[in-house]
C-alpha cells in the first residue's frame, strides 16, 4: 500500500536538484536484530537501485559488503549495477566499507588489537577506494562501529587514536598518489554495537581530524541519532561542524534520545530537532550551508514488509521537503525577523570589541549588569513563530 | 560526625604530594537548588581554607564570586584569604570566572547576544584574570554554564562559536602581554542549566581549541559528570584529550549517567568508571599521563548538614587513593600483564605497515579472516581480574 | 512583547470550556536554579490570577507556600486571593502542599527518617487539605520531590513504601471523615531533586496505589517531563492510568529526553509525543478518555522577563488548541480510518478466544505462522498521516 | 582460558545451595546483531547443561526455541536433554517462551493486531507451559519484547493491555485446570527491540498484575539492565515489588544506563547498583527477602570465543559470591549499625501516628521545623562505609 498523500506529485515531489541520496542497507535492511532473525527477503541491488529512482532519489550508496559480499559474482554485479545506474540515471555519490559484520572484525577493526586484523582492514578499505572512485563517488565514509571497548583495560584509547590516524592517513595518501578526487568522512558513533565507541560525538572527530597528516581531506558524516543517542544537539553539532568547514556528509534519521539505535525515518522521533538540522544545513541563520547530498541512512521497522519499506523510504524525503519549505518559510517571515532583532539575534554578529578598541578601553567602559540582567530576551515568542510555522498554523 | 575509618592516619591518608585540590564552592554549597532554598549556613573561604588543610587538601580554587562577590569588601577578603593561605601552606593553583550565575548572565556570557552582557562579561574575566596571576595560579578555566540555548534560533551556533572564539583570543593575548603565566582550560558540558550548552563535550572543546589563536595556551578542564551526563565514557575522553597534550587540569566527581548534574563524591557514582579514570590520569596502559592537581567538584547532598560536608570531602580523597593503589596493584599484577597479552593489548603498539613496507605490500600479503575471526579475544577475563582488583578479592 | 499570532482571537484562542489551569508555581517561577539566583521579581498571586484570567486559562493551582507562606499574612493574602478568584471567575481545581523546598525536608517528608519531619509533613498536609476543601478544589496532589535517596542504605524502601502509605491512608481518612469532595492525586517522578525518587513512574505509583486502604480515593496525576526523563512514553503511561481508571489530573510540559528536568511549555520538547498526548487524553482510538482540567507545570525559562513569562503561558494553552485540533483531523480523515483497519487496529478489540470457544479449540485450530510473517503491518504508512495532520501539510 | 582466580576452589566457589542458575540463551548466544552475523557456532543445550554444571550452576532455564526450535527433533532432544540433566543435577527452575525472534511476532505476540497472530502465540505459550510443567519448572517467564510500538496510533494500548490480560488470565486458568504448579513471572523492558514496550518499567507491570484475574499466581521477574535502560535504580525497585510480594524471579545481568540492552556479566556496568540489588534481594535493612534461584541473564560479548564465554558465565556467579559476602560484613559491622543509628534509618520503622494517638493530637503537637532542618542526616558517611565494605579496605 501507499500513502495518497505520496501518490501524486506535489510540491514536495522529489526532484534531481533535491539530490536525495539513499544507502542500499537502508531499503535493503531484511529486520535482522538482536532478538530475531531477518523478517524480510534479500533485496537485489539492481533492484533497489530502480525503485529508488522512481521515488525520486538522485543517488546511491553502498558499504562493499551490501553490494558485492562475494568475489565470484564482483563483476557480474557491478556490471548489472552500472547498468541500472545508467538506465535510471542515479549516481553513486558516496560509497563506504563494512568494517563492523564480519567476525573478523568483532574486536574492531583499524584498531583491533590484533595486528593482523588490521592488516586485512586496511586492504578492505583500499579495494573499496578503488571502487569508489570508479564509479565516480565523491565522498568515501568511515564508520567505525565495532572500534571500541567494554572493558577499561581491554583498548589503550591512546594507541588506538594512533592506529586509527595511521590508517586514514594511509587512506589519504593512497587517495592522493591515485589521483583519485575523492575526500573522506568520518561518522561518529557513542555506543553500540560496542559498548563504548571511539571518536563517540561530531566533537571527537572533529578533534580527531586536526592531529591527522591530510586533515584537509578529512571531515564528518554526521548523523541524527548517533549524536541523539548521546542526547546531544543535532543542529548544534553540524553547525559546529560546518563552522570547522567540516561537514562532508550527513546521514538524516530519526531517534528518541539515550536508547538503542533506532534508526527511524527521518522526521520520526525528534521533529523540533530535524526542523532545526534542516534549518542548520540551509545556513541557518548565517554561516556556512551544507551543499552535499541530502542522505538518509534510516532502517524501515522490521515489522514491515516490502509495502512499508518503500512508505518509509519515501516519507524521508517528503518530510525533508515539507521541512524545508517551513524552515524558508519561517526564515522569510517579516515577524519572525522582528522577534529576531528582539532577540538580539543579529546582535551576535558584532564583536565584542569595537575596531580599533583596546582591552583597556573595553574595561574602563561604563558596565550596567543590573539592568542589563532585567532585559527581555524574548525567545519564546520567538520559538513559538517557528513552533507555528512547523504546525503549519501560520 | 566523622568516620572511624577516616579519622587515623594510613596509608590513604592524604599527602601534599597527593596534589589535592577543592573548590570554595564545594564544601561551601549552601544546597539552593531548583526546588529549594539553602539547607546550610555561608561559609567563610577562610573557614574553608583552613578546614580543607586539616583534611590533606594541597589546593584552593574558587570563582571570583565565591571569594570576592563584593567590591566593598575585596582588598579585606583578600587580605584574610592570603594569610589563611600562608599559615596552611595551600596555594591557588586554579581560578574561574562565575560567568553563570550573576542574573545579567542570564542568556549566556562570552556569547550573549546582548553586546554589552559580552563585554561586561569579557571586563569580569580580565579582572580574575589578574587576581589568578597575582595569587600565582596555574590554570584559568573558564565554564561556560549559560552559553547555550533552548531555542533552536535564538543562538546562531556558528556565530556563538566566533565571538567565543574572539574572547578566549584576547584572554590569551592578554595573559602573555601580562607576561603572566597562565594556561586556560575549557569545561565542556552537555546541558544544565542550558537546554544545550555549546561545546558539550570533550570532543566538541577539543576541536573548538583547534580554531584558536594561541592554541598552545588553550587545554581542557573536563568533569567525569559532565561526560556521563552524556552517557560517554569518561577515561575514553581524558584518554583522547591526553593525546592531543590537552589534559591542562581535571575535575572529578560521581554520576548516575544522562539526568540531572548531580556532583556526587568522587567514587560514588559509577565506580568502576572511577577505577578506569585513576588509571587514565595515570597513563593507563601506556600514552601520556596527567601530571597536575586532583581537583574535586563536588556537592555534598543538600541534606547533609555541617559533618557531613567534609565527610564527602574527606571521601573524595580517600577514595582517590584507595583506587590508586588498587589500579597501581593491577598493573603491576604479572597476571594481568599476561592477561593482557592474551588480549593481543601490547600489540596494538605496532604499527599495521611496518618499516618500509609499502600499501601494495600490504595489500598482497595474505590474509585469512576466517581464521582471525574464530579467536579468542580474552578481554572477559582480562576485565574480571580488574573486577578483582577493585573488589580487593586478589 | 507578545506574539501576533496569539493576540488576536482565532479559534485556538481559550475558552473556559477549554479547562486551562495554570500553578501559581509556573508563572511565578523566579528562576533560581543550582547555578543561580532569582531573575525575576515575586509575583503576587492576585496578579498572576488576574493574568491567568486575561489570557484566557479557566482555573488556578497552588502549593500552601506559593499562596499563604506566612502566617501573619496568611488570613490577608486569602481575602485578597479569594476576591481576585470571585471578580475573575478563575476556580481553585486542584491544590497541592510543598513538602520539598523547606529545609527541614531536606531528606524527605513522609518518609524522611526522622520521625518528627513526618509528623510535621502530615501535620502540613492536612492543614492544606483543609484549605483545598475550603476552596472547592477536586484534586489534592502530592507530590514527594525528596522522597528518596542518594546512597543505598539510608533509605530502606520497603519500610518507607509502608510509611508513605500510613500518611496517605491518613490523609484519605480524615477527607472523608470530614466530609471533603477530594480525590488525592500522586506525582512520580524518576529523580531530581533527590538522587532517585520513590514511586519513579506511573507504573510504580499505580502499583503502589493498589496497596493503599482508600485505593478509590487516590489516583495519578503525573507529568510529560517526569516519565520522558525516563525515557519512556507518555502517551502510554497515561493511557495505562486510563486503563486503570486511576487518571485523576494532568501536568503537561515539555523535556528533550533523560536529562535535568526542564519543565518546558507545552508542546516544545517531545512535539510528536505531545500530539499523541493530546490524543491519549481524547480517548485515542478507543478507550477511556480524560476529562479534568488541563493542568500546565512548566517553568518560563529564566533567561525570560516578564514578557517572556507570559508568552510561554499562552503558548501552553495555544499549542494544546492547535494539537487537539490536529488530533481530532486525524481521527475523523477517512483515510486514516482506512490506515487504522489496513494496520489492523480495530482488530485488537476481538478478544483471541472467541465466545465460547475452548483453549482446546484455539490449540487445535489451524496456524500458519510463515505466512503471517509475511503481512503488511501498514505502520509507516498509518505514522505518516499522523505526521502529514501534524504538519498541517494535508 | 580461564582466569586463575576462579579456577581454585575458595570461599567464592559456587555451589548448589547458591541456586544459581543460567538461561541457554546466554551462554549460547552465537553473537547476532543489528550489525552483524553469528561470531561462535552454535551450542548443544546438553553441551551447555553439562559446562552449567561444571562451574557450579544448579539450574537451567530456556525458551522453547532455545531447546526444541523443531518439532522433527523435539523428542529426541528432550530426551538427550532429560539425561544431561539427570547426569548433572541440574533441574529446570524456570520456563519462557520466545514470542520475539520468529517474524510472525514482528509485530507482538500476544498483543499483535492480528489475531490470528495472538491465537498462534497463544497456543505456543500453552504448549510450552505443559513441557514446563513436565520438567518440574516453578517459575514460567513472560517477556514481551515485541509487544509494544513504534507509531502513536499503531497500537491502542488500553485495548492492548486488556489483551494482554485476557492471555494471561487464560495462561493461569489452564495452569490450574491441569493442576500444575507453576507461578507466571512478568519481564518488564522500557524499550529494545520495539520503540516503546507495554510494560516498560517493574511498576507498570505490577500495576498490572492488579487487574488480573488470578493475581496471586502472577508476580514479576525484573533484570536489573531493564530498569537501568530507564535509568531507575534497581534495588529500589525490586524492594518495591517484594513489598508487594511479587518478585518471583529475577534476572541479574549488567548495563551502562540508558543505552542500548547491554546484557554484561552481573558486576559489570554499575557495580555499587550490584552491591545494593544484592543487599536488597537478602532483605536489606529489613522487610522481604528473595527465596528464588539467582538467575542470570546476560550475554558473552559478541568478540569472545567459547573460552570468553565461559569466563563470563563464572564471572557472574563470582561476582555475586564477592558481594553477598561483602553485603553481609557490612549489615554485620558495629560501625554500620552506629552509622545507620546517626543516619536514622531504624527511627523509619516507627509510624508517625503513635497507638491510640489521634490526627488531632498530632496536629496539636509541637514541631520545630527549623531545629530539624540543622540536624545532621550522616548518610553520606554511611555511605562512605558502604564503599569501603565494597572495596575491601575495611
Amino acid at each position: 500500500m501507499t500513502t495518497t498523500s505520496s501518490s501524486h506529485a506535489d510540491r514536495f515531489t522529489p526532484r534531481p536538484e533535491d539530490k536525495f541520496s539513499f544507502g542500499l542497507w537502508t531499503v535493503g535492511w531484511e529486520g535482522v536484530d538482536v532478538f530475531g532473525p531477518a523478517s524480510r527477503a534479500p533485496l537485489d541491488p539492481v533492484e533497489s537501485v530502480r525503485r529508488l529512482a522512481d521515488i525520486g532519489a538522485a543517488a546511491v550508496t553502498f558499504h562493499d559488503d551490501d553490494l558485492v559480499p562475494d568475489d565470484a559474482t564482483r563483476d557480474h554485479t557491478l556490471e548489472r549495477f552500472g547498468k541500472a545506474l545508467a538506465d535510471t540515471g542515479l549516481r553513486v555519490e558516496m560509497v563506504t566499507t563494512n568494517l563492523f559484520g564480519p567476525p573478523v572484525f568483532k574486536e574492531g577493526a583499524l584498531t583491533a588489537n590484533n595486528r593482523d586484523v588490521r592488516r586485512y582492514a586496511i586492504a578492505k578499505v583500499l579495494r573499496n577506494i578503488d571502487l569508489a572512485a570508479s564509479l565516480g563517488a565523491d565522498t568515501f565514509v568511515l564508520w567505525g562501529g565495532r572500534e571500541g571497548a567494554e572493558h577499561g583495560a581491554s583498548k589503550n584509547v591512546q594507541t588506538a587514536l594512533a592506529r586509527m590516524a595511521e590508517a586514514i592517513d594511509l587512506f589519504c595518501a593512497y587517495s592522493r598518489e591515485q589521483g583519485y578526487d575523492l575526500r573522506f568522512a568520518l561518522e561518529p558513533k557513542p555506543n553500540e554495537p560496542r559498548g563504548d565507541i571511539l571518536l563517540p560525538t561530531i566533537g571527537h572527530a572533529l578533534a580527531f581530524i586536526g592531529a591527522l597528516d591530510h586533515a584537509d581531506m578529512v571531515g564528518l558524516n554526521p548523523e541524527v541519532g548517533h549524536e541523539e543517542m548521546a542526547g546531544l544537539n543535532f543542529a548544534h553539532g553540524i553547525s559546529q561542524a560546518l563552522w570547522h568547514d567540516k561537514l562532508f556528509h550527513v546521514d538524516l534519521n530519526g531517534q528518541h534520545g539515550p536508547r538503542f539505535d533506532q534508526d527511524l525515518r527521518f522526521g520520526a522521533g525528534n521533529l523540533r530537532g530535524a526542523f532545526w538540522t534542516v534549518d542548520a544545513l540551509l545556513g541557518g541563520g548565517g554561516g556556512r550551508a551544507y551543499d552535499g547530498y541530502v542522505h538518509f541512512d534510516f532502517k524501515p521497522p522490521r515489522s514491515e514488509a516490502d509495502g512499508g519499506v518503500w512508505d518509509s523510504a519515501r516519507a524521508c524525503m517528503r518530510n525533508y521537503l515539507v521541512l524545508r519549505e517551513k524552515v524558508q518559510a519561517f526564515r522569510a517571515d517579516p515577524e519572525v525577523a522582528a522577534a529576531l532583532e528582539a532577540a538580539e539575534v543579529p546582535a551576535l554578529d558584532v564583536p565584542a570589541l569595537a575596531p580599533g578598541e583596546s582591552l583597556a578601553d573595553l574595561r574602563a567602559a561604563a558596565h550596567d549588569p543590573a539592568a542589563l540582567a532585567l532585559r527581555e530576551v524574548g525567545m519564546e515568542a520567538l520559538d513559538q513563530l517557528a513552533m507555528e510555522h512547523l504546525l503549519g498554523v501560520r
